[in-house]
């Protein structure tokens, strides 16, 4: 099977987490809209998105070609590629457990996103930077290390050990866990320097995400696109300013 | 099997697309925070949320426990009541594409929730009143039709026909249908009043949703907590002002 990932060729966004499932799963893949020619590029992810006969159309990218199907929605996609790439535990229920963990990554996301923009996603940053320091004071405060605890948790209980989040051994959620710090990191470089003692687990498992042979030759190709000023994470140094 | 639900007791808020599913279902269920006495209310939710010992602790509420799984975020729930209460077809393709939209309509909430609360969650509504005027604006204009216009158009796309969202019967996707436009005629009924000629299917579908004797017997009765302003749909008149 020759998957096809439909997402924005300009950021990471919510494309990496299916990106790095697909690199470490070392799936056969094209990640459309970066490609050039017929068929391929944004006009080729506009089209499902726009067209009239789609019959069943996704809201947003990223989503996913796979044969016949058209799936959408990040944890969706996850959990559909987690078993065929082996990046799950087989039992149902820690499949679940693992929807569930990524499931709580897309909120954590959304209130990431939200800092720098609280008022409307359509409005500029400049047009809202007010309220976005105000958003993110209460952020860096509250949520920022709610969710990491929670996270940290978690990895200290899987009873399976060695150090993943689900089971025995590596999930889409540990790698999930590494694009969040590895992007919390870019965009609240201050506020994660003081709260990374807390979460040691989790930093260990940053570490080992990208010591993985597929990760790290994915990190350092041109396929991994640079944090940038459009994304989720964006460094905005006056959202850390007490 | 007899499910647990564990929700806010006084609130509709996310736990309300399962009380539906449950409902419509026909499943033998507790309402565990709404009860009183021992291993209920209140603190049987808390137990679950800040123990030191359970493996798999939830982030947050709705979660289920069904047996020895306990299972978080709602649409997680309904991807796993769905097969087990006749509201999803059974064909891999359909459930998939059931629970992307379940994972829209969580976006969907997400916007909606924030009109009211654009800076934090943490904050009450009043410290944020002036930036949630700003939000609702854009929200109105923009957010609000455009999801109600992709769900729409799911509908009309449907080609199994008869009116529902996924395949050829009600599903629970229809059933968040009914709560969204019932929440949204409560939040905002100005806003809707314009926007209802838009979406005829969708208030068609609402109208046989709460047509169907389970569902008409839940609204009718105790178990359906009325719309309030604790809850994700809140009415406050200053925020449909022009």
């Amino acid at each position: 099977m020759r998957y096809e990932l439909y997402y924005w060729p300009s950021i990471q966004g919510r494309g990496e987490f299916v990106r790095l499932a697909l690199e470490e799963g070392g799936a056969n893949y094209l990640d459309v809209a970066r490609l050039s020619g017929r068929g391929k590029g944004i006009p080729a992810l506009m089209r499902f998105l726009e067209s009239n006969t789609v019959e069943r159309p996704p809201f947003a990218p990223p989503f996913l070609k796979a044969g016949e199907l058209v799936i959408g929605q990040t944890a969706n996609i996850l959990s559909y590629l987690g078993p065929r790439l082996g990046l799950v535990p087989k039992a149902e229920a820690s499949r679940l457990w693992a929807h569930q963990l990524q499931l709580t990554v897309t909120d954590f996301l959304v209130q990431i996103h939200d800092t720098h923009h609280p008022i409307a996603g359509s409005l500029y940053y400049r047009e809202q930077k007010a309220e976005a320091r105000r958003s993110a004071k209460h952020f860096i405060r509250d949520r920022l290390p709610k969710f990491l605890d929670y996270f940290e948790t978690v990895l200290e209980r899987n009873s399976s050990g060695r150090g993943f989040m689900v089971g025995r051994s590596l999930s889409y959620v540990d790698l999930s866990m590494f694009q969040l710090i590895a992007g919390l990191r870019y965009a609240f470089p201050r506020a994660m320097a003081k709260v990374e003692r807390d979460i040691s687990g989790l930093i260990g498992l940053h570490d080992k995400v990208i010591a993985r042979p597929r990760i790290a030759a994915y990190l350092a190709s041109e396929r991994r696109i640079p944090f940038n000023q459009n994304g989720i994470f964006r460094h905005y140094p006056e959202l850390e300013k007490p």
